[in-house]
């Protein structure tokens, strides 16, 4: 059963199916991450190996789709921004090894497979992530033209991805793990559907530090896909800024789906496994606003979303259906 | 007692006393790189105190300053080098916490003082780490001048720390931990000062093997220090040839003499655990080749490194004198 009603015809909620334009760029994504493995003797086997086992084993690409939707948004040439679409999933990649970690997450199960050092052995696997990380901006570097582009978007992403953005939301997170409910005497922290807006505001102190880690773990490097497709297809300050908005609300959205999953979803479907924030007594949205305020909230950021990238008209369409996508998903 | 005779006026041996203007150099790196850390509040406090214990906790800065007298020798603006000795100090102290982790090196000591995961934990010490090196890329992009110079930079730095580079000799220094010897019958293995050429002819594969992770694992990073010291300074494709002909050889004797010191040198002087390459049975010079030929091989790749840097002319005294440092040094 969906989290959401479809609020639009199906064919617009269902991004794999909708649009053989996007599974072309899916296919130009896989292929150029796959040759941007290919690389000389100098990097071992079981380097290359453990880059390729994580980074070609599947995702939905979202971020990929995201540089490559805000490019044709704004009117860029989406081939010329296949090397940001190539280099943020290379980041997004590093970072779940990373966060699998056994001193980090602890998760043996990853897309439904063994996560890297699991499959590998943690050096391994902690190798491979410094490795995908580099490598995404040597690749921003020498791929992107002209050069001014490539400093700009090289500055975007290390922003997005370094101890201000996702590096220090998973350090928060980390920090924060045990800490569901601080602040919250009195509110119904219980996860039910008769949440009401009053708990939302008397949860606000805790709501922030919930969203002000998502923003950073996983709403700036969405963010910073976007303003790369926008920055490589010319696109000025205030147009990268609608992407950006729209890549704030998406971020967060996205978060508060997957926290519903957590809770409804089941381990095959999610490839990953679940009920585990609630096992670890993680700060989650259903468990701080129920899952009805929580569905509630993802329906309104969706909104924002699709009112930012309203600017764009026909040419926004893409990343309009991803905004439904996010909360259609059910993995 | 010194592992070298100094072959120069002591002045020119020691580095850190030599010059007046390395110690200026010195302090500006040091304050560029406290200021590079002080980051808004989106940078949670536990992971900018794990950065700045590695990151300011001594070190030599001998990278940064092979990126400053790299542009000084190509007649370029040194101050407009700061960026560029700042991020490379960083990748490289990022590539300390990640191989001293337990499942890498698992080192307790570093520069005298707890490595990071020992005075934080872990998962810190993972971040920590991730940070430095996204931060790294970050003040590249942002901060050299004009955009092709940083985008440039970027790629080279990344190329050189990435899975070709630095990560791949880590890669296979962590693989071949207890191949010493491999391939080595019958010549001399005890480490005693009698080896001939004679037995550096029959490893041959053996050294090659040793001089590859060794190359990527230090050596590529240094040469990457001076091609954007000469990028800085505007030098041509073939002047930053002589500056790369110059860091391999420095980078393979300053290995040799790490290798030399592990033999010889007592944990109080070198900050670390000493004796420790014996005891894991790790490939070193020594260990291959014995003291004796070693030192010869390190005097013959500073004897290189002069020679490629003579084209500099005064402008390149600096870094003969850091050549002669690299194996005059006791730490």
């Amino acid at each position: 059963m969906p989290l959401f009603l479809a609020r639009k015809p199906l064919a617009h909620t269902q991004l794999s199916h909708m649009d053989a334009q996007l599974a072309t760029w899916r296919v130009m994504v896989e292929e150029r991450l796959r040759a941007s493995l290919e690389r000389g003797p100098d990097c071992p086997d079981r380097l290359r190996e453990a880059m390729a086992y994580s980074l070609l084993g599947g995702g939905k690409r979202l971020r990929s789709l995201l540089v490559l939707m805000a490019c044709e948004a704004c009117g860029g040439d989406v081939e010329a921004a296949l090397p940001a679409a190539c280099a943020i999933e290379m980041v997004h990649t590093y970072s779940l090894i990373h966060d699998d970690l056994p001193a980090m997450d602890d998760d043996d199960l990853r897309r439904g497979q063994p996560t890297s050092h699991r499959r590998f052995d943690e050096g391994t696997a902690i190798l491979a992530g410094d490795a995908l990380l580099t490598l995404a901006f040597e690749i921003l570097a020498a791929e992107l033209r002209p050069p001014a582009v490539a400093a700009a978007c090289c500055a975007d992403l290390a922003a997005a991805a370094g101890p201000c953005g996702m590096v220090g939301g998973q350090m928060d997170d980390l920090q924060g793990s045990g800490i569901r409910g601080q602040g919250s005497e009195g509110g119904d922290q219980g996860g039910g559907d008769n949440s009401q807006l009053s708990t939302l505001d008397s949860q606000l102190p805790t709501l922030d530090r919930l969203e002000s880690v998502h923003r950073r773990k996983t709403g700036r490097l969405l963010c910073s896909a976007l303003t790369m497709g926008g920055r490589i297809a010319g696109a000025d300050d205030q147009t990268r800024g609608s992407l950006t908005t729209y890549g704030e609300s998406i971020g967060l959205a996205f978060q508060i789906v997957d926290d519903l999953l957590d809770v409804r979803g089941n381990s095959a479907t999610m490839g990953k496994q679940v009920g585990k924030d609630e096992a670890a007594g993680k700060l989650t949205y259903p468990g701080l606003l129920g899952e009805a305020e929580s569905r509630r909230r993802a329906e309104q950021l969706i909104d924002e979303a699709c009112r930012a990238v309203a600017v764009f008209g026909n040419r926004g369409q893409r990343l309009e259906a991803m905004a439904h996508y996010v909360i259609a998903r059910d993995h």
